[in-house]
């Protein structure tokens, strides 16, 4: 890449980025547009603009109140979860400022004045490009200089470990924080049992989990919910919900119409499939029978669901907190496979139809989606490059011989020539975090926030395996795999070789993401286009409007393997082209400010993990640091640099910190220090009734309890 | 090794045992020999023999009452970990008798009957010898019966299989049984806690460990005992106790003086060093006179140990056994280096001078010492080679002078030449438990039953490693290390091709190990002298004299290894050379007879671990299948056998099998399951100040308790 387009590209993404801001400064000021931009303080019943009216706002004002913000008002808006993301994103900011402010200055002149007679040879006619003479592809082989860039790696590796340390310990306070809260929070009253053997003959599920637990806990043990087989009853719940729904459309449209018409229209609708075949009925009154004739349906289900449908697993409830936590963590049965009991997530979270599967069967769903993951990552390409040899345009039109019309159009022609080959590429790559998402939840996980730990797991692997490694070696390596399989090493020299003329490519993607993601992100064009026209063409009553503006979440899963994709690649060019360093900051400065606004005004999150999601996103920016660190030791070979031996502590050293983080860290984030949740204070026994119904599903009637008849 | 030598060694073995035996049964009807031959019996209070007189006894009934006892007895005479080394030696006792009879009456046959011309050829004048005729090295190369050796390599695996998981099943289900009554151990109300934090000022460390665990344990926080430094204490403890014990030999030999004598002689003795220099003094008032001086001091000790020296750990007692079980298993802090918890050992077996190391302490020295271990497994003979080198008899009538005389006597010189140059590793052999359990020690155990588990796997390694496979592959490993060195698989090839020729020596060697250790076991000839020569020439208080004849345990960490070792050595000719099989069961059966004796009449356990041994055991019994499975894959391959790979899933399918087992069953040996010990008829709150004063220790004066005016 040259440095006209170089500087092309990134003059092109800046100037999207400035369109885009402009827009949000814009529409964000318009009162009609607060719920798109402004869901999560409206939700939580604030007022969007904080007191100050929309027209006389500073359009940037967004900005300072992203700085002025504390973390203490992200954690009271947002959670702990994503108060850790902004750990992250300060964290890696302050490693890539760091290390920029040593690495840039030093080694860019350095690699500048170098003399390279070998270089000037093969380039002779074209020069040498100016982006290339500013890394460490200008140095020669055996230089002395090199030893500056020994001195860098080990800089980096140092800052890393330095702020991780940090990040850590402060992470760690903010989820013990969060969790000494007086706060009553029904899950840190609650454990998760599961595998709970068959029980003995004329004994139902639940007086067995009562009759252990109590025997156990005779003091502590409150109630337990037995875990039962609901898709009957979630399945008239939600036809009945729909009817609900329905319901009232229909008497707004009969409302509506009666403006118009004194008399009023009555809603007519067919009751075949998708309303377009079938008989035609009145729809309030259809809607009123149906609702009529579900609702006893549905308690007799609820009532059978709760007593001949008991699975083996339950959540138990324990009148106090620190029982709960011991609970979670103690071996209650003698064997590992019966009676396994952890700490119960929040019950918006649990996955309930994961919870009754033995222990066996986690084991081997596990490691089948493993292998399953492990093909998808190395051997993605063979499928779709299958699909994409059958999808050209000549077969086609052979296959699809209605078609021809439509494709024998020129311009038709050329769009599809050009877009089909990667058609099934570009499917895949969006489909392939819901595909992860539902092998991580195949897996028996129990709850939300740790399938999305397992799928970001995946997602990384994934990304860092094709994109980085990918891109960088190319094609090259399949043709030379015959090379690889006879010394192994040298695809780590393959990928130092690769590296310094795909540098400007990764700038320029750096700074694409983050001019035009963020851009996107803060200016929430789409879903504020998709709110107008839901609002304008589909909704009916209020709901259907909440529904249409109500935000998501971070996305948590997506999100952290891209960040990590960036810091990646940040980290192996750090010491090669230094200059990827100020973009990689600007990245994740950029990412700070753009979230802190997002998180403060628009998402709501899903759930509530305190942090868990620490010690995933420790190991894996250990695991790009082990990255580079092995890519510089490549490098320096290919540099023929006779020190490179020098290199290999650090490698060491940074498997010893993953060791020592997370002997001395990690069993605090996998399950509750129980002097955090001993608090003298909470001496009063908080309202069990509500914490054990918060845990019902709804579809077992949340109002009742489903087994009132049963033991307190 | 050839026949008739083989058969002499067999029957020598053979008469000193029938020899020891009858010995055993003459001496052990005489009532002077009871306390050397029932101590355990007569230490809890029961009759030596039974009801039935000493005199019209069958000497062969201790078979027969060996035979009729349950595990119950023994887990009520010598507690649950006698009962585990038994189903220990009737598990292995078992895999070998039904190994055995599938083995012995196919493959001896199929061996003996193979024509192997080549074989032949090259033993041409001695004949092939009838010992190797029988075992595998017999068959031809490539020969289909190799087939039937593959199937008994199964068949022996497979039955290990079956036995290992019954037997882990059942070694779970006594200690279960054992953990469960309702007789109060003061170990199930405590938990050690180590690792405490440095208190903030004002505080003692009592304070803060009191307040830490009221917080947490509001209502089932007993009381605290922290550790303190009690070196002073602890010396002058025993010099006092020294001056008690001397005092009464004293009164006795002057009461005895006086029968002689109606004056009496009042005894004297010299006060310097070793009794034979210094004052000349009377010794009942010098003794009083020291009794007077040190009781005052000790108890100004003793204050100022319990007030000033308290150490970073502390054992806490609990009302509630399901919370001591909890507390053991729950993270308190978040910092796993602090606060770290785990069950409270008996008091017995405490190890108080480890108590205080800190985490990283012991981590640091958990690694120095596994590094120094394996050293001295690998390395030893080097020292030991070197001082064989120096203590040749020339070099030691240069060094020592003075000897000259005697080493000029031609008798000697004859003996000290036979047996000077081994004499290091004579030395080194028997101060290796010793070195190993002060190496194990060194690591900061906190228990006594922890400690000797940790020195028998490093004895069990140092056995196998250099008995078994120096012994076979003996001096040429180190000539062809450097073709091991090239291809590191080779070593298994030449374990291979060396084990055949040592069949012989290794039945002879186990028939040895049975006949005379059992006999010398049994018969306990060497206590008996040794009580006797005591009792006439030193003993002269009641104390002195059951001091002399107080039993030792059976010592676990040289007899598992030993029996491992036996194990091993049985195993990995169990196919080629099946005729070891009876004799290692033989071993493993005579074992359990004679032990089954001593562990009802004779040895007292040092302590209760509750059957915390048999994980190690388990491990190591598959360790010694693995080397078996691989051996044989070797072995296969020596024979040039195409279809060896057949063999690969064995070692495989172990590898699950211990992974298996380790999931399912370890948990429970690690912690107490808290159902286990939770018991509804155990609603009583035990006397908890019995329960604290046994964990005091002796020097603290446990009368009175170290800390009565601390809270409670």
């Amino acid at each position: 890449m040259d440095l006209s387009s170089f500087i092309t590209s990134l003059t092109t993404s800046f100037i999207i980025f400035v369109i885009l801001m402009i827009l949000f400064a814009y529409l964000s000021t318009k009162p009609g547009n607060a719920v798109v931009y402004y869901p999560n303080r409206i939700l939580k019943g604030l007022d969007p603009w904080d007191g100050s009216s929309s027209r006389t706002r500073n359009p940037f004002a967004w900005v300072r109140e992203a700085f002025s913000s504390s973390e203490q008002d992200v954690i009271s808006m947002s959670g702990v979860d994503s108060a850790v993301y902004f750990v992250f994103l300060s964290t890696v900011f302050g490693i890539l400022l760091l290390s920029g402010i040593f690495l840039v200055p030093i080694l860019v002149p350095l690699a500048y004045t170098e003399k390279n007679p070998n270089v000037k040879d093969s380039d002779g006619k074209n020069a040498f490009e100016v982006l290339d003479k500013l890394s460490m592809a200008h140095l020669k082989e055996q230089s002395n200089r090199l030893w500056v860039s020994v001195i860098a790696c080990y800089w980096v590796s140092l800052v890393a470990y330095i702020m991780l340390w940090k990040a850590y310990k402060h992470v760690s306070d903010i989820r013990a924080a969060a969790l000494k809260l007086t706060e009553v929070k029904p899950e840190q009253y609650a454990v998760l049992v599961r595998d709970i053997p068959s029980s003995s003959e004329g004994y139902s599920r639940k007086e067995q989990v009562d009759e252990y637990f109590k025997t156990i806990y005779p003091e502590t043990f409150y109630k337990s919910l037995v875990v039962t087989e609901n898709k009957e009853v979630n399945k008239i719940y939600d036809e009945l919900e729909d009817c609900k729904k329905k319901l009232k459309r229909a008497e707004i449209i009969y409302a509506d119409s009666k403006k118009v018409n004194p008399e009023g229209v009555e809603p007519t609708h067919k009751t075949g499939f998708l309303g377009l075949v079938g008989k035609k009925v009145t729809s309030i009154k259809y809607y009123i029978d149906k609702i009529e004739e579900l609702t006893p349906k549905l308690e007799a289900a609820q009532k059978l669901t709760v007593t001949e449908k008991q699975q083996g697993a339950a959540v138990v409830f324990f009148t106090s907190r620190v029982t709960a936590a011991a609970a979670g963590q103690s071996a209650h049965a003698r064997m590992i496979d019966t009676w396994t009991i952890m700490d119960a997530p929040e019950p918006r979270q649990l996955l309930w139809t994961n919870l009754p599967k033995t222990y066996y069967e986690r084991v081997i769903r596990q490691n089948v989606v493993y292998f399953i993951v492990f093909l998808t990552i190395c051997f993605y390409m063979i499928p779709i490059g299958i699909i994409s040899a059958f999808t050209t345009l000549p077969n086609l039109r052979k296959l699809l011989p209605f078609l021809k019309p439509i494709l024998d159009q020129d311009a038709i022609r050329t769009v599809l020539g050009a877009y089909l080959p990667q058609l099934a590429l570009i499917i895949f790559l969006a489909l392939l975090p819901k595909f992860l998402m539902f092998l991580s939840k195949a897996e028996g996980i129990p709850s939300e926030s740790h399938a999305e730990r397992a799928t970001s797991g995946k997602y990384f692997y994934f990304s860092v395996f094709n994109v980085f490694i990918g891109v960088t070696i190319g094609g090259t390596l399949f043709d030379s795999l015959k090379d690889i399989e006879k010394h192994p090493n040298s695809i780590v020299g393959k990928l130092a070789t690769s590296l310094p003329g795909n540098a400007s490519f990764f700038i320029t993607f750096v700074a694409l993401k983050f001019f035009v993601g963020y851009g996107l992100e803060l200016s929430r064009i789409v879903p504020l286009i998709i709110f107008h026209l839901k609002r304008k063409y589909l909704c009916k009553t209020e709901d259907d409007i909440k529904d249409a503006w109500l935000p998501g979440d971070l996305g948590y899963p997506t999100k952290i393997p891209n960040d990590m994709l960036i810091l990646t690649i940040t980290l192996c060019y750090s010491v090669i082209a230094p200059l990827i360093l100020p973009f990689g900051a600007i990245y994740f400065g950029l990412g700070w400010l753009v979230f802190r606004n997002q998180v403060l005004k628009v998402v709501v999150p899903k759930y509530e993990s305190y942090g868990k999601m620490w010690p995933h996103i420790h190991l894996r920016i250990l695991a790009s640091l082990l990255l580079f660190q092995v890519t510089m030791m490549g490098y320096f070979g290919v540099k023929k640099f006779i020190y490179t031996p020098v290199i290999i502590p650090l490698p060491v050293l940074t498997l010893l910190f993953a060791f020592v983080c997370n002997t001395k860290f990690h069993r605090f984030f996998q399950s509750t220090a129980l002097e955090v949740v001993a608090c003298p204070e909470l001496k009063e026994r908080p309202d069990m009734e509500t914490v054990y119904k918060s845990f019902i599903p709804p579809s077992l009637n949340a109002e009742k309890g489903p087994d009132d008849e049963g033991v307190v």
